[in-house]
């Protein structure tokens, strides 16, 4: 199932995808009481972000050829850093270029994972039981600042830099998805989720071993090779199969 | 003023501190359309952390003397990471020793800046009317795994690796306050914020023009020297003149 939040006729709801209906639901879909109260065609809706997690945990350096074209070494364990929620847009929505600080954009395609259920030191075993489903983000990066500062918060950190959307879809074998990036339509990345060094369930043990994961929360699981740059003016295209494009102009 | 949060009668209060005795607020003492309900002696309450942040903004290397000891280089910007939500607790509240993970972890007492208004791009001296007030943070790290991974992350984000409180006081001058750390009663930091690299104002005027605060976020403004790690058993006290003492046990 593809769910999703939305604007329609002047408030928020969350929904539910079927075709090119929206069924607009009476509560959270991260909580399994709700019922349909509204439909609406797609084309009367705005798209919002479809989770606003408290944290996103960004792993670095989780594909194999992305590693090599950073000329950087295969991590031991997943390499961990936190977008804070503030950065989260929706589909459509622009990232801003933050010329004040940073003359190099990167955009990012990612498979996103939202958990579901309060997860803390789980197994990878029991890792699905707690993932709600899978989306799409942009892990933006402002790439000269990443090696400026060491730490990578600041680049990755500005308002908008975390583009998310437009579905979850919850019925989804994450291990083998294509995932492609294209920028004013040219393709940049091109590869699938098979490619990840630590598996989307690895990710979620692990990080549960140190924090707390709550519903809503979403973990960005790593870029494959083909990252570059972006100028003001350009539209950044992420698909993923069987989740959907996520589509985001970058503006000043 | 002393703010803080507090469980009392079954219940969870905003307050506000005046002597021995707890003023239990009809609202959130962040927004000022608050009324006194009731009053209870701070013997009958349990203290909670008095802000729950959307992010807490932690800044490393603030110190100069902080960067002698760690034989780090004095950065020409503030480091910044970010400790997620789930780091958070309260005075008293055990810190959780995570022996799966890490041999050495260490106390950073901090002076922590709370944020009162939604800020964004704001400049060092607009930075004053931003921020709510002022209180102590144990910014917990796993200092081993600060140099395995590169990323702070990790090291600085374990559940319980963010005891908060007990007070925000609105009405202190930030930029020379006596701040000490002790371990089992012994001192081992002993400094003053006018040792700061970047102030407090600089600080909040740094972040906003990167990422837009939140009333209840939470700045960590960086540890002076005498680090050290601790051991399960200890109890660490953090001491900063004129807000308070944030108590607590470390525990496995």
């Amino acid at each position: 199932m593809k769910f999703l939040r939305c604007y329609h006729e002047n408030k928020e709801y969350y929904g539910l995808l079927e075709n090119e209906s929206v069924k607009c639901l009476s509560n959270n879909f991260l909580y399994n009481n709700f019922e349909v109260i509204k439909k609406a065609n797609i084309n009367d809706i705005k798209i919002l972000p479809p989770v606003l997690p408290s944290k996103i945990i960004g792993i670095g350096l989780n594909y194999n050829d992305h590693i090599q074209e950073m000329k950087d070494e295969k991590p031991s364990v997943p390499k961990m850093f936190i977008k804070p929620s503030s950065t989260v847009i929706g589909p459509n929505e622009p990232i801003i270029y933050p010329k004040h600080m940073s003359k190099r954009v990167d955009y990012e395609g990612e498979l996103g994972v939202v958990i579901g259920r309060v997860c803390k030191n789980v197994s990878v075993d029991q890792a699905k039981d707690y993932i709600f489903g899978y989306t799409i983000i942009n892990d933006v990066t402002a790439r000269d600042l990443q090696s400026i500062d060491g730490q990578w918060t600041r680049a990755k950190g500005f308002d908008t830099f975390a583009p998310i959307g437009p579905f979850i879809e919850t019925e989804v074998d994450p291990m083998n998805l294509k995932i492609t990036t294209k920028v004013n339509g040219q393709i940049r990345q091109n590869s699938t989720t098979s490619h990840m060094i630590f598996n989307v369930y690895e990710l979620v043990s692990f990080i549960s071993q140190i924090m707390t994961l709550y519903p809503g929360d979403l973990i960005a699981s790593g870029t494959p090779s083909g990252v570059g740059g972006v100028e003001v003016g350009d539209v950044i295209e992420i698909e993923i199969e069987k989740i959907g494009k996520l589509i985001n102009p970058v503006k000043e």
